[in-house]
C-alpha cells in the first residue's frame, strides 16, 4: 500500500495506521488550540485529501460517503499565521535514526521552496520517538541537504547540529512557535 | 441534510451538490494555479474536512474509505501568502440578489475576525449567479455588517458600494489577487 506519502507499510503497521503520528499530531492540536484560544496564532492542520466517489443519503437526507480514496498531499500539513507572518510546516514522527526523505514527497518539497520565495516561514517538525526529542528543522536547511547531498535519509546528528529542540511541557505542550520567534523573528 | 454550511437542500439539488460552486470553485482553482505557475502566489483550497469511520484494505494493501461524514469546517476554505502575506478567503456563489448570511457558520466568521487581528488578509469571493458578477467583500467590512445589523442577508448592493468587482478574463481566470493588490497593498 502506497500511503499518504509513498511508506509501504507491513499489514502490522497498517493495522496501526489511523495512530501514526498521532502523539506529535496531538501534542501539536493541543498546542495550536492553545495558540488559538490565547490569541497568539491561528494555525490549523488542513483535513486529509479525499476523493470521494460515492455518497448515499438517508431518509432524513444525511449524507454518507460510502466509497473514497485517500489522495497524495500536494502542500504540508499545517499552515497559519503567527506575528503577522505566514506558517508553513509538515510534521513527522520517526522511530529511527534519521528522517527517511521519503517522508516528504516532492510536491511537498516544492511547496517549501514556493513558500520561502514567497516570504514565509516553511519548516518541519521531526520526532524522533526512540530517543524522544521533537525538532524544527528550517525549510531552507532542509532544501540545502536535498541539493548538497545524495543521501535519502537525513541523519539526527543534522537536527541536534542544524536544527532547534522544541521542549515538551504542560502548557503549552510543544511550544515550537517559541522557537519559531526566536529563529525567525529575532534576527540580529 | 445539513451540508456542509447548514444549508438546507432539497432532493433534486442534492443530486447536483457535487457541481455546487464549481463554476466559481473552477475558476479559483484555475486562477490559482495560474498564481502558483508564474510564481505570483501559493494559494490552495482546503481539503473538505472528512470523519472517517472505516477503511478497508484489499490485497494489495489500496486503502479504501467505506464510511465516512462530511465534517463542518471551522475555518475558511482557502488560504495562501501574496506579496509576502497571509491571505484567507471563503468563496460562495448565490443565486439571489443577496448573500444569506447561512452561508458562512459562526466558526468561520470568528476566524476571519482572528485572521484580521492578526495581521493576515481575510474576504469573501461572492459570485451572484443571476447578475453574473463576482465581488471581493473585505472581511472588515462583513463583521462590521454582521455587528450593525439583524438582516440575515446582505443585499448585493453592499457588495456593489462595498466590495470590489472582479473581472473575469481569460488568463488569469478570475485575477482576484489584481483587486488584493489594489485594496490591501497600494494604500496610499
Amino acid at each position: 500500500m502506497l500511503y499518504p506519502n509513498n511508506i509501504k507499510k507491513t499489514k502490522k503497521q497498517v493495522v496501526n495506521y489511523a495512530n501514526r503520528g498521532m502523539n506529535l499530531e496531538s501534542d501539536l492540536n493541543i498546542s495550536n488550540k492553545y495558540y488559538l484560544e490565547n490569541d497568539i496564532a491561528v494555525i490549523y492542520k488542513k483535513p486529509t485529501p479525499i476523493k470521494i466517489v460515492k455518497v448515499s443519503f438517508d431518509k432524513q437526507k444525511n449524507a454518507t460517503i460510502k466509497e473514497a480514496f485517500f489522495q497524495t498531499p500536494s502542500t504540508t500539513d499545517y499552515n497559519g499565521i503567527y506575528e503577522g507572518q505566514y506558517i508553513d510546516f509538515e510534521a513527522k514522527e520517526v522511530n529511527k535514526d534519521s528522517f527517511p526523505l521519503n517522508n516528504i514527497n516532492s510536491h511537498q518539497i516544492k511547496h517549501i521552496k514556493s513558500i520561502i520565495k514567497h516570504g514565509g516561514i516553511a519548516f518541519l517538525i521531526v520526532r524522533f520517538n526512540k530517543q524522544n526529542k521533537t525538532f524544527v528543522l528550517k525549510g531552507e536547511t532542509l532544501i540545502k541537504f536535498i541539493d548538497s547531498n545524495t543521501r535519502k535519509s537525513i541523519p539526527m546528528t543534522l537536527f541536534v547540529e542544524e536544527g532547534f529542540l522544541v521542549k515538551t511541557s504542560f502548557i503549552p505542550r510543544l511550544d515550537y512557535l517559541k522557537i519559531i520567534n526566536e529563529i525567525y523573528m529575532r534576527r540580529l
